[in-house]
């Protein structure tokens, strides 16, 4: 979906545009990349950290991005650089380029007379609702719905079956997966006799450019005001942000992860897999969240938080348990 | 997605829909809603608590919902009620009417020609089963896709991209969210010497009244007889329920919860978010669970069930756990 | 979906097509199948375990599948087998035979020239993409979208609104249901002084035969190499699993599990409900995680490993979490 299969280049065009030094045979062809394990004579892999030297040694790869002290190592054809890790993310790009998006929209979508579709391509069964705007080189694809009154900027790539609700508004070269819903309803209710009465959720969901959000995560609509994620974010799936939360730029958050409403995460923070953060709570700018752990007060110092026991074999864990349980009995 | 712009309304005109006594100029015009601290001239907010009474005075909120000892509070338009929080829900439903459902079926949806459906609104690429019904009133947004005999009772809106599966039955007034599935398989498997063999799931998912299910959320069927969801449940996003789980009425699940199979919960209980209950357990009326708790045994006595330490500066948190693992072993 | 109503059938012919001893009537006739406490004299039940013997002596059901042991218990037709629940688990195959697959494709899906569906079944706005294979006797659900390049097998059933990104592999007679999500990309991302740079995700996802995948699960491509299902695998809902991950044959995981980037987990594991295993680890064949529990390094030796504390009362819980607190700090 949107990324063609690989570009042979030869060793010289490939460490021309990731800015390496290419120490053999400038004609060779690279033909596919792989890890140092299975790589093969026509495949690129790289060595970044000096734990891996002795894999790269056994490797069969014909190319090898390395950095300038391990040149000497016999076999491959080198491409040298400072970063190797940065320069073979570079190779990717320049490998698989991706496919141009090609304007124009799908006779089996729907797309609302109101809306504004230029230069972007729209496929079969996506829905594009009333007042609508969809930027330029932006590629919705099938069976995504874009509800009334949104606005997904320039270059996006919104991915099969991604619900995004009425006012949402999406930044540029924004990629959200399959299964993500932006803009559902917050889970918002006010307790009567007769049981939970609904309260109206009227804000939206507002997120910036360069914001890649994984696949079935959900992202709700605020309750008044916006749902904010910031500029440069990355979300992976299955993560659950509730109404109110604003996300500052950059922040990463892991898998599995969640936050309950009105909930501040600062800039540049990591927020661990399957971590939980409770409420109306605020994380620093740069604070990091250890996977697992369930942050219930805020968090004003940058660094690492953490609450999770290492687990142990079944029954040590649980004469722990025991044992902390009969301490505190005393 | 159905829900209409702010329809703007003279204070006077709120005030009696809310059942608010005013205190200003009743001609004036509500233009928006928003919190104390966002909050214009032109718009509406409310103070619920007097530890935000600061945020109240210095808002420039023009209209303000207070309790009566707050009607002093120089400034804004006042709407005074006894329940400011209640008042203001019910003010989003005056301001923001639903769009009404425009019954009919779009030309690009899938409707099984022995389906039932008068007076709902079917939207493009939905699909209805065989010998489905759809109530009156009912909206099933674009991409929703209801398989055969499947019933689902008036004033409903089953969102973008939800799956119900064959021979689910959904109540009157209920609200899916994007991406929800109800009724899959449960996970039921057999050892055999070949490995695992599947167990058909032939009983399906019955839910209630007034019934709100977040994104993202699955339900799975019932193996032999129906996993049930009571009336008025709100249930949140990426929440597991698993086979055979039968949930009281107005009991509310936070997001990221999950319950393994044929799990009991009571009515009017609080599952707080991403809390996990294991199978075959009961919880009683009116329990609460904290979030991120694991509940492994039933829960006979209503009240809060706990199961998290509060997280530490990783370092700290390290320490406890060696210290821990430590004096066990003593 | 896909699963026909029951199919009424005599005593013997179930006991026949199940291996069982029959004990009374046989042209008496069976009408549906319920647990021991709803079951009426024209259905089945089973009784596996001595514990519930009560219950089956006051059961109403007409038909009970049971060990020799028990043949005596008066009233019900017996079925006599060494082992009711998987005779149970044979008979509704036998009662709710499949529906068979009617090889077809839509006029509503959009299936690309160069895709090759032979003998599959393609329902209304499914996608089927460039030189994508879907095998004989397997049924695409509605909205489903398989990308570009898919291969999938023989028997498989794909639910409605399942993603299948460009390039996976999916064997023979495995199930998808809705929502699930099979190759988006892996949460890749390098630290650059303007913020997170993408990693090109260029490996795809590899699914053995017999594989079933539960509701909402996120499944991602691999960054170079591939992310590998074995044979037999089961997965429940909700389960997030990373770029690279490889999973052993007859592993089972369970709801809301999730385990990050590269994590190798061995065959017949038992991966309990939201358990958590993070990145570049070894789960060895064999060994079971149980619920809630966050493993953060290699499982070497067969066996259990826990790492959640029973929750307590809320007021119990917090004093021992301050009395741990304490404890430390001397």
């Amino acid at each position: 979906m949107g990324r063609a299969a690989l570009r042979p280049l030869s060793a010289q065009a490939l460490a021309s545009a990731v800015g390496a030094r290419l120490i053999g045979d400038a004609n060779a062809v690279i033909h596919g990349v792989a890890s140092l394990e299975s790589a093969t004579p026509s495949e690129l892999s790289f060595l970044s950290d000096a734990r891996y030297r002795v894999r790269a040694e056994s490797s069969l790869a014909g190319f090898l991005l390395v950095r300038e002290e391990f040149v000497e190592m016999g076999g491959a054809i080198k491409l040298v650089h400072a970063s190797p890790h940065l320069a073979f993310a570079k190779a990717l790009d320049v490998l698989f380029p991706a496919a141009p998006t090609i304007p124009g929209v799908s006779p089996r979508a729907a797309v609302h007379e109101s809306a504004t579709v230029v230069g972007a391509e729209i496929r079969a069964h996506a829905s594009i609702g009333a007042n609508s705007v969809v930027g330029a080189g932006s590629l919705i694809h099938s069976n995504a719905v874009i509800g009334d009154n949104v606005r997904i900027g320039i270059d996006c790539v919104i991915h099969p079956g991604v619900s995004i609700y009425e006012g949402c508004i999406i930044g540029d070269r924004c990629i959200i997966h399959s299964g993500t819903v932006i803009g559902a309803d917050g889970f918002g209710f006010q307790p009567t006799a007769s049981g939970w009465a609904k309260v109206q959720q009227v804000g939206a969901v507002v997120i910036g450019n360069d914001v890649e959000i994984g696949s079935n995560t959900s992202i709700d609509r605020g309750a008044i005001e916006d749902t904010v994620i910031g500029n440069g974010v990355k979300i992976d799936n299955l993560v659950q942000i509730a109404h109110n939360c604003r996300i500052g730029d950059h922040t990463a958050i892991a898998g599995c992860a969640g936050m309950a409403g009105s909930t501040i995460v600062g800039a540049r923070c990591m927020i661990g897999g399957a971590s939980m953060l409770t409420g109306h709570i605020s994380i620093c700018d740069d604070a990091v969240i250890s996977g697992g752990t369930l942050v219930s007060q805020s968090v004003t110092d940058p660094g690492r938080i953490t609450g999770v026991f290492p687990s142990l074999p079944h029954r040590e864990w649980m004469k722990m348990a025991a044992t902390l349980r009969r301490s505190i009995k005393k």
